[in-house]
């Protein structure tokens, strides 16, 4: 496993094998700024479960409450039935930055900030908490809407299944930089450097069935996924 | 588990209980175009495995070659291992097309396109074979790059884990179109519509230790997901 416990771990995630970065072991980070920043870029995350055996792997959305990670879903949602259950899940986001354009093949790269939390959740039962952790999920997909926007009814509330996780055992895995050639190569009359890559926005579809004159409010004109 | 069995297959993958999608079932497709076009046009996917009971998802880049998925990676990379051992995993793609806005908190959605690929891999050894997954990585990634770069040394190659999994049981899940409202919000003065979100290319950023005056590749410059 190669795991190494690491001993500087200023407000630091506690150490853990399991979540060591072993693999270019100078690409990890485990400071809880490091990995609450990543998880709170991120639009969706792909969470891993065990069913017989068989990994599966969901993607959805999320939302880090301080050192908690929360979900929600339909009541019918295995997922969300899974993930309040208490069973080991594993929940990674990823933000891709540039590829990575070396002048040979093999040290190409993407640049890149990734986040693994090993954990084992537990449902939200409570009105309150679930209903904090639906404003908050939709205010980290797009800051101002819920309040814009009809509030959900009891039923509606009912009908939701909210479970969270804590951020307890956790590491971050970064690559960023230009591209690191072979000492030789670097004569090579090659083209190299970096192709940023981001998610954009695109222009706002009104829904053909709205039947008000309504201008496209700002906080959609302006979404930018940099800056949650 | 609530699978059911498919009976329009035409040209598509056998029948799983474990890829039917459960949830929102008319999202589920199961042809063999809709799941390779969403399998091309994905830059990365997640892979979960499970290690001593609990579940890990890894990112990292795939390329489809036929009915078939290949990885690389490093000759000490734990992923590329578990692959190639045949050990069950689970591939996982997420497009993300566009935010959902309704006039109900309740009723937001994303237009996504996923799939998800069970399997059990096998390693790549034979060097014709291995070479052509990683040509075919790298046309996956960025079309054109592979002929203008220095192909791998025998060292190199050696090097490098290839991996493939075959793409058996399989499953997409798609949401596309403008919001669904209950019948009596569409009265709401809410804005409702689509934000459509795309991975997009920025300027490329010449690697400062360029010691040759190039311009910034065709391929490069006018890079674009949307049509690998």
């Amino acid at each position: 496993m190669g795991g190494v416990l690491r001993g500087d771990l200023t407000n630091g995630l506690p150490a853990s094998e399991r979540t060591t970065v072993r693999r270019l072991s100078d690409r990890g980070k485990y400071d809880r700024e490091t990995i609450h920043a990543i998880l709170d870029e991120a639009l969706i995350c792909h969470v891993g479960f065990v069913e017989e055996g068989q990994p599966l792997v969901i993607p959805t959305i999320h939302v880090r409450i301080g050192d908690e990670l929360f979900f929600h879903g339909s009541n019918a949602s295995r997922l969300l039935a899974v993930i309040g259950s208490g069973a080991p899940v594993c929940v990674t986001v990823t933000l891709l930055d540039a590829l990575v354009l070396a002048r040979s093949a093999f040290d190409h790269s993407m640049n890149y900030r990734s986040v693994v939390v090993l954990g084992a959740g537990r449902l939200v039962k409570e009105r309150e908490p679930k209903l904090a952790a639906l404003v908050a999920l939709s205010e980290h997909v797009i800051p101002g809407r819920w309040d814009e926007v009809r509030s959900p009814s009891e039923q509606e509330l009912n009908a939701t299944t909210v479970a969270c996780i804590p951020i307890t055992e956790a590491s971050a895995k970064i690559r960023s930089g230009p591209p690191k050639d072979r000492a030789e190569d670097y004569d090579l009359a090659v083209w190299a450097g970096l192709l940023p890559l981001s998610i954009t926005a695109g222009l706002a579809i009104p829904d053909p069935r709205m039947k008000h004159d309504l201008l496209v409010p700002e906080y959609v004109r302006d979404y930018c996924r940099c800056e949650s």
